[in-house]
């Protein structure tokens, strides 16, 4: 299916655009005959609002139940069997993983998940309230460490009229008959007892059900089955459609988890879909509202818009100081399984996995997130440990992603994000002034492309830009003296060579920089000055280098502008590194051709 | 960038699985020192909870701003273009279309769109708070029938401090300044009098600054405006990074909305994006709460994980009776343009537009929505016009979708999902054991593709497994006449061939489908009885058909099993239906081999 997805995209991004249609007109019917709004819980003196989420939940993944079945091409029990040791991996302790009477093949799976699973993991099982297909569920979970026995039945009156035409009675006579069955089939049953046997209910849809004939058809089946404080009963309060706005399904949770007794012998969980892209929020208001445990997949895989995503459910209460219990240190792995066996990719722009959300591309997000490290390099060097850069929630160290997808460049971007790239490439950190040229650079580089340009590009562009180190091709510096002629004035005399050709050179200065500049303004006949001089330190340690950043500016011949080159030079010594900045910059400057060369040379450098 | 991603992913899923790794343990770090829980807004009276929305807010596209500024490969201007029309299209009165002050590009785009509007849609162009920028940004707007310019100001902590090293009265005589400028160039200009200027402000970001702080500047901001009732100013506030769970974003919002003065004077703007997977909850509760407007993009483009999805927002409204004022009837052709100009994939589950939200796979999920639209054809028939059908919270038709895609079959489904083709393509109503004995054959032959079969797919496999009609291959009725014995009694006898060779027959029942049977017992050696038979008409009108389905049971020579099978036969005459389907088990019956035809016949069918 997506494969067929991928292929149309392709072609359609490709497309000729077609021409403009305007005046067209079809509107959206009234909707206001067809569709009824939700009818809300009435909670005179409702708490959530107040409430904060402070501890991990209980979480199933029922991606290899609910996950699975809405997948165009389910998973292979290789598949299935790899995304099942993942989950273990990133800590799940309860793992729905087929519903076993409907077919040998999710029988068999469940017999290897039996088998497999770690000591505290335990395995759900989905099952209709029918006899025989209750009793081939327990035998699929026979032996298990810890095994979870999920019923479910229709409560909501679309689906008790629709689909089973089921009284309200009928319902809670067959929920309580299907309850006492697995009761007897596995905790009462002595031969069973090697296994911690847990029930759990799911009238269904909850979010679609009444609450006061939800809350009474759970009391009857927890009375048949009779939890403890130590194993309580789950009752599993699915959304399986959105129907409303988040916070009348948190309305709900909170109604049921204040009117269901014995509470402490319950635990309340949800099962959010995303019908109408608020699985996340239903999950967390839910949370507020009194629910122990979510139910979920990764990256929202599901029937239709998919389950709650369990990644960004947990990764949000990270980011709240909250530890979620679950592991996604290493997030692209998860990816990577999750694409592998589902076949249908992560999205781009999905909460922490996609691979566009740790990216600023605009120039403003990128100067501001620069900054941002910058400060909490300082921070931290005070034992300040707190996460605070601007547009990055969550530290991509955290889930195994690195920075330098961070900051990207297309032709939208502004000045940091080119500095930020030969930051961490070349480790140089460019003043502002040249940041603002080479940015100018970049963009006309990505305009005339028509595309993002990759790190490595930038890179290339900044080095060939200014002739960077190795990079300078029509000057060198061949050797140079400077003496001291008194407290104010050095005199440098040398030889460069140019295109092949060496010449002497002589100059004067404060110091051996302006006496170099002054040197090369007599041999080139143009009158440099220095408008910018700054250098840093590179690198630490025994490794340290200088990197030096000079801006001349020269009046051009040809039409009386003054012109501005910006030359960098890196090098361990810091008098090299200056050297290397102004040969840059001079490079620069004979390449454009605003200076004649000296017509005679002292002689050819081949002779030297 | 995506394209990377494509491709990436097709290897992925073509891999290899790598063997299974246990034990493996690289723990997300302890996030309490790093990571702070959000400050929530102390709301001791809060309402928005009880509130609902009750009617379509003012909608702004930032497609063509925040949407484009965040692609890999921004829009090229052909494909700004082809956008801006698509928004009118679907309805945006309000469309925020560059950053004209940042690029020549921006600048010549912002002109056509001015140009190129209808009168009753508002240009709206993003500037930072400076002088020149400001004066660029008018200059860009000038001679539109409706602009509003949108300007921004770090007011968040974070943002003051790390990005602007700016304290608060500063950024408030920052913003005054900025308004005051803004209102000299536009409204008190009296050459731009042919524009119908509106003013926004965005204390940045929002969702990260004192919510009192976010009162006094906007409050500032306002009296340097001066609105008006008729032309409200617009107080845009963004959760420019989701900090929170959706409810802290409603509460800061409706403490603004009962704080600021003038109400009526303000016109009070969502601005959601999606870091923790909560920006349609958290614009669905800022309305709640108070808001006017919403501002976001379509399926959610925008920096990093998107801005709201305002396709979801609209819709989710027209579930509930709303009408969104947005028409996005012809669902499928705002996707195609969307991916063309942004060159990112819609996610096949994206709300209402991905390619499997209207899919159901899972059996009993299929068996639900099958009998939701039987009952719905009752009810209809009833005058009632209410859609109630499991699973599918809007009607696919309503956004152009159609309901062949409703109902998909995998090998995780059950038998309602092929007779749900069936039924769609060839009108036939299967009776419940004939689904169930035709899923089995489904599900093999899923099996052993390992795939999802087409629609087509599986009604060739129905009409090759039932001998359907035309593919009755190994035999067929010559001619054929019923007499009429006495009241309880009929006789027929005929000509069937077989394999070229032709047989008369003769038999006896209490009616002609019985003696047909009784004749093709006596043929076949083999005692015929009828297990089932059932007829619908199909079609309606001068074009009514008859379809029939016969199971034939008998006792195999072989072993003396009992076996069963299935006929269906379709014709314009109800008894030609009921012989073809006679025909059409038979056919099965002879090429299972189950039954010796007779030695000799009456003669070979060529010399007839």
């Amino acid at each position: 299916m997506f494969k067929r997805t991928v292929a149309a995209f392709a072609q359609n991004v490709g497309k000729t655009i077609p021409p403009v249609k305007l005046g067209y007109k079809n509107m959206l019917k009234d909707p206001s005959k067809k569709y009824k709004p939700f009818a809300a819980v009435n909670i005179p003196h409702r708490q959530w609002p107040d409430n904060r989420i402070t501890k991990a939940p209980r979480w199933l993944s029922t991606d290899l139940r609910d996950g699975n079945q809405s997948l165009p091409d389910p998973m292979s029990v290789e598949q299935k069997k790899e995304y099942f040791h993942k989950l273990i991996e990133i800590g799940f302790k309860e793992i729905e993983v087929s519903f076993p009477s409907a077919s040998q093949t999710d029988f068999d799976f469940t017999r290897y998940a039996v088998e497999n699973a770690p000591e505290d993991v335990s395995i759900q099982c989905l099952v209709q309230s029918r006899e025989h297909l209750i009793k081939r569920t327990v035998e699929a979970l026979s032996g298990a460490k810890r095994a979870t026995v999920h019923t479910y039945l229709a409560t909501s009156d679309m689906f008790r009229d629709i689909v089973f035409n089921m009284s309200k009675e009928e319902a809670i006579k067959k929920a309580v008959e299907a309850t006492r069955l697995v009761r007897k089939l596995t905790k009462d049953d002595p031969s069973q007892s090697a296994t911690l046997w847990t029930y759990q209910f799911s009238p269904e849809t909850f979010s679609d059900t009444p609450v006061e004939f939800a809350v009474e058809i759970c009391e009857a089946v927890k009375a048949a089955w009779e939890p403890t404080e130590e194993n309580p009963i789950i009752f599993n309060l699915p959304a399986t459609v959105e129907m409303s706005t988040p916070n009348n399904y948190a309305d709900q949770i909170e109604y049921f988890s204040t009117h269901i007794t014995e509470r402490e012998k319950v635990c309340i969980s949800t099962h959010a879909h995303n019908d109408r892209g608020c699985g996340v929020a239903a999950s967390e208001l839910g949370l507020l509202a009194g629910a122990d445990r979510v139910e979920g997949c990764l990256f929202g895989n599901g029937e239709r818009t998919g389950n709650v995503d369990l990644v960004t459910v947990a990764l949000n209460m990270y980011t709240q100081g909250v530890s979620p219990n679950l592991d996604f240190s290493d997030i692209n792995s998860v990816v990577e399984v999750v694409e592998r066996c589902n076949k249908i990719p992560v999205s781009p722009r999905a909460p922490y996995g996609g691979d566009l959300v740790v990216c600023a591309f605009s120039g403003s997000h990128q100067d501001a997130i620069k900054k941002g490290f910058a400060l909490q390099e300082k921070r931290r060097a005070q034992g300040e440990e707190e996460w605070r850069i601007p547009y990055l929630p969550l530290d991509p160290k955290d889930v195994g992603r690195d920075y330098e997808a961070v900051i990207r460049v297309n032709s939208q971007s502004g000045k940091g994000g080119a500095a930020w790239i030969i930051l961490r490439s070349l480790g140089l950190d460019l003043p502002r002034n040249l940041q603002m040229e080479f940015s100018g650079v970049v963009q006309d580089k990505a305009d005339s492309l028509g595309r993002e340009l990759k790190s490595q590009e930038i890179t290339e562009l900044f080095k060939e830009t200014y002739n960077y180190n190795d990079n300078i091709r029509s000057i060198s510096l061949i050797d140079s003296n400077v003496v001291k002629e008194d407290k104010e004035r050095r005199t440098l005399t040398g030889q460069v060579e140019i295109n092949g050709q060496v010449y002497d050179i002589q100059g004067s200065g404060n110091g051996p920089l302006s006496a170099l500049v002054d040197a090369m303004s007599n041999l080139l006949n143009v009158r440099l000055g220095i408008a910018n001089y700054t250098e840093h330190a590179l690198g630490s340690g025994s490794a340290t280098q200088a990197a030096s950043f000079i801006h001349l500016a020269y009046r051009r011949d040809s039409d009386n502008e003054k012109v501005y080159r910006w030359g960098v030079g890196v090098s361990e010594d810091v008098g090299d590194a200056t050297t290397r900045a102004v040969f840059s910059a001079i490079n620069t400057i004979i390449q454009s051709g605003d200076v004649s060369l000296p017509e005679k040379s002292t002689k050819a450098s081949g002779s030297a």
